[in-house]
């Protein structure tokens, strides 16, 4: 059932009113932190350094944040959802032009690539299961998202009919990310010319 | 000046012997740390760890590796060069043949690629100069004789001739690291179908 506004509503005080208080902070900590990332990457950085580099303490952070995974992996959500806002992709984007438009949008802030590959490499590793789980879900998400799009270009003749929608959709958030490392290590790769490649063999 | 063995040639005992006696040594410490990583990935060991792990003492292990980065980086060099030589890719392998080989090898070992997800964080991380030299010029590499065999495979006609060589590099190794780590993260990934998929769009 849909929440309708008239039940339960508290006032400033009553238990929603600490909870209200409580997301504002944890929303300002995630703020904060953000910019050290952005600025400096995750590495080395224990959730005690963390909290003295955004002027909150240990205990603050341990009661809005279990861990330190779970910090960076609310950091990395957070941060990707403002840029997403601050900067949306063109509404007529194309499949590949959604990849295009990310990759260059993080151009600008290469510590949230490098937070990016860190938290994914954690990922990959036992004992990691906030970061998994993150990270299973959100590929997940994404290949569903990119395979419908693609199904939806190939019904209006922009996309080749015979291209499996979920194969290319693993393939292109692949290239993306693949490529992505590449720059970092070496600015003379070109995200875009590879990805355009990509758009035009997928091309109808 | 090419060695041609007839001058310096030491005998055992002497500077060359020990030499020699350090190589081997230092790689049966790598013959042992391969297997470790191999089963339990890199994450949280510390060089101190992988001693008492391969039964070496910290000491031994810090003679032959300045960091735990660079015995990780060696670790990984020479597990990846064991399997080449173990499991060689067909001679007649197409260039996106080649990549799909290597993914197919990597399924034995996940520990291995969960070794290299690791190490190519940590290079896009400040103060990893190892690490960032290493894959640095291993991209690099791999980028170039990628793209030496796409202007052989478009000689031959089997390559659309209007494909940039280096733009499609960058594109396969991207598309080949990309979909490792998504499979590793949900089996139901299926790095060869997506492979495939942009091989045939090469295709001429």
């Amino acid at each position: 059932m849909a929440y309708d506004g008239a039940v339960d509503e508290p006032s400033p005080g009553t238990r929603r009113g600490a909870y209200d208080k409580g997301v504002r902070r944890r929303r300002e900590i995630l703020d904060r932190a953000i910019e050290v990332f952005a600025a400096r990457g995750a590495e080395g950085t224990s959730l005690r350094a963390i909290g003295e580099a955004i002027g909150v303490s240990h205990a603050a952070l341990k009661h809005y944040f279990a861990s330190r995974e779970e910090l960076l992996i609310e950091v990395y959500r957070a941060a990707e959802e403002r840029s997403v806002v601050e900067d949306p992709p063109p509404p007529d984007a194309t499949v590949v032009g959604l990849m295009t438009h990310a990759a260059r949008r993080n151009h600008g802030v290469p510590g949230l690539v490098q937070l990016y590959s860190t938290l994914v490499a954690a990922a990959l590793e036992e004992g990691h299961e906030p970061s998994r789980e993150f990270f299973g879900e959100r590929f997940a998400h994404l290949r569903q998202l990119l395979a419908e799009r693609i199904t939806a270009e190939q019904a209006a003749g922009r996309i080749r009919p015979d291209v499996p929608p979920e194969v290319a959709a693993a393939l292109i958030i692949a290239a993306s990310d693949g490529l992505q490392v590449q720059w970092l290590l070496d600015p003379a790769v070109d995200i875009e010319k590879s990805l355009e490649l990509l758009e035009s063999l997928l091309g109808a």
